[in-house]
């Protein structure tokens, strides 16, 4: 990749120290970022259960190899652009969550599921089906797990029983296969969705119709997975990174957030407000139910009250003895990292504050 | 530009009909954009202010050309990536708003104003002004503004009279040249823009301190810029797009709104909810005040009540009548249109439908 767009831009470098770059920057620590892939493989090597690492989060293919070489099996896109990358990439294994529609995706995902061994989607609508029905053969079907709403309130079948008639539209068409069950259900629901995955194999095996996967996912509640012992895989993607919502949802300590973004205290205009130079296009403005825009580490009793495009303002008035100067780094927890990750063209990994590499963030910005 | 990261990837070609294109996509108006742009620069004729746009709305340097065409007098960015890449495109008056800091971005600085002929910066601290004038040579001095906080609660000094202590602060530097005055105002606030330019040109007449530039700033209340008489010049940048927050300011109709994001209608999980393809990384999380997060011009009764990544939770009960069908396509005008293009790394316009051209959007997602 070619990363100068101008003339005097240059990228951090291997043996950089965090310390001398120009901020915003969000960088990855990357003992954390080996310690969480490795506990939470781990975790579901133990229960016996498959592990599908979301790419989401990080859009990068080496980093999917390494969760792939940990013991993961496939990946887990959520869109086709994701998945034409990590295809190229040469991953092999891919399921793409989402109900694909339209000729001009239609025609991309046939021609992709012509190179890769295994690629798999989800429909929850007849429509769907028909949809992708239409673009694939039975010399190579494709493989369609039926996404069920189990309570998280997004897309989905909303019964058993109806996922049992979409699974049957599936089997119907001879250019189609059925995977099984997918679901992204709320946190903590464990029994709703192991009840749903249970009802669902009633009705299909009347008719005598196999479902091969029975795939959950979240990080939130991700060390609740063996809860549903009819599932057979898991998907997670914020735990590679996590951030302040997965401390929050009690999946991670504050020191298990490899991402922290690096910011500079530019403005001291009063005694009670600081700006920082990370806005809303270095943070995001997801508040994930948070009252501010992120944790700065150095400062805990700050709040991070407002953002603008290329600013935060920051609310001192809590914060007993020394406060920030004009000049001064800090880092920042983000409240949800995969978003902070969509914003930038590269990522900066460091092992205590030297740069180790640079990748690109592949898979963003793509629209077609 | 290479547009293409993955073989498959066809970015749309002019002639393409917004109709065939994969989803989520936002798309420009080259007429409103047109209309927009002649609209507000005609004002400001007509008030013989100079119009500075902001080019953080849009990062792509044809679209600040066609603004600079219509009668602008140089440009606005908010950082020095974006500075840079607009001066790779031959702009060569460009206005950094923001409190630089730090060895790298310094240097940069250095280096940026010995290829331009007029680059300008904010201070708002002494910190800010002395790591500045030791960048800078009395050969090429740079011309610093000092940053006024006029009521917008962010950056800015907070009285005139320290804006005349630091503006003397800056004369007295033999490397830096005082430029003036600048303020980012909130909406509807002229009366305290204009005294607070006054006082200080007041402070700085007893040191005989010419104050040349009083920049005021912002699209809400822009057609208010007359009413802040000592300003020579405004900024915006919003305007050239406009969004749902420019409506509600009473700034532009909702036919004014210049950027849709198209998106498709990919779920009908229950008779009251539509899941659509457009999440907050298509739309970001930005409510600016709104309940919701995007306007959908084909079901204004519809709201969109959550965002996760790649997903819009549609909530249709006050839908009387039709309501959405899987697999059609809907047009979302964002609360937020900065945001929004900083998300994408190529924007697609259009003429009544038709693709007229699709640029890069060059300054997005640099960080070093």
């Amino acid at each position: 990749m070619d990363f100068a767009k101008h003339s005097s831009a240059q990228p951090p470098r291997p043996g950089d120290l965090l310390s001398t770059l120009s901020t915003p920057l969000p960088v990855i620590d990357e003992d954390v970022l080996a310690s969480n892939i490795e506990r939470v493989q781990s975790y579901m090597d133990s229960h016996g259960l498959a592990f599908r690492p979301h790419i989401k989060t990080h859009k990068i293919p080496s980093l999917a190899r390494q969760q792939v070489e940990a013991g993961a099996r496939g990946i887990n896109c959520q869109k086709i652009t994701e998945a034409e990358v990590f295809a190229d990439a040469g991953f092999e294994d891919i399921l793409i969550t989402f109900n694909i529609l339209g000729e001009q995706k239609l025609a991309r995902l046939a021609a992709l599921n012509e190179r890769i061994a295994d690629l798999k989607v989800v429909a929850d609508s007849i429509v769907t089906v028909t949809g992708l029905a239409a673009y694939f053969t039975a010399r190579k079907p494709l493989t369609v797990l039926v996404e069920c709403d189990t309570g998280g309130g997004r897309c989905g079948v909303q019964t058993p029983d109806e996922a049992a008639a979409l699974a049957r539209g599936i089997v119907a068409s001879r250019s189609l296969k059925f995977g099984g069950l997918m679901t992204y259900p709320k946190a903590n629901t464990e029994a709703a969705v192991e009840h749903f995955f249970i009802a669902t194999m009633a009705y299909l095996a009347v008719d005598g119709i196999d479902c091969a996967i029975r795939s959950n996912g979240g990080t939130p509640s991700l060390f609740n997975a063996h809860l549903v012992p009819t599932a057979t895989e898991h998907r997670a993607g914020t735990y590679i990174y996590n951030d302040r919502s997965m401390v929050r949802a009690g999946h991670c300590a504050l020191e298990d957030c490899a991402m922290h973004i690096l910011a500079t205290v530019v403005s001291r205009p009063t005694p009670e407000r600081a700006i920082l130079d990370a806005g809303s296009k270095a943070l995001t403005s997801d508040l994930l139910g948070f009252g501010d825009y992120g944790l700065i580490l150095e400062y805990p009793d700050a709040r991070i009250v407002g953002l603008s495009e290329e600013h935060a303002t920051v609310d001192l008035s809590r914060v007993d003895g020394i406060r920030p100067d004009i000049g001064e780094r800090i880092r920042i927890v983000p409240n949800h990292t995969c978003v902070v990750s969509n914003l930038f063209d590269t990522m900066t990994f460091h092992r205590e504050g030297v740069v180790t590499r640079v990748e690109a963030v592949a898979a963003r910005g793509l629209v077609w």
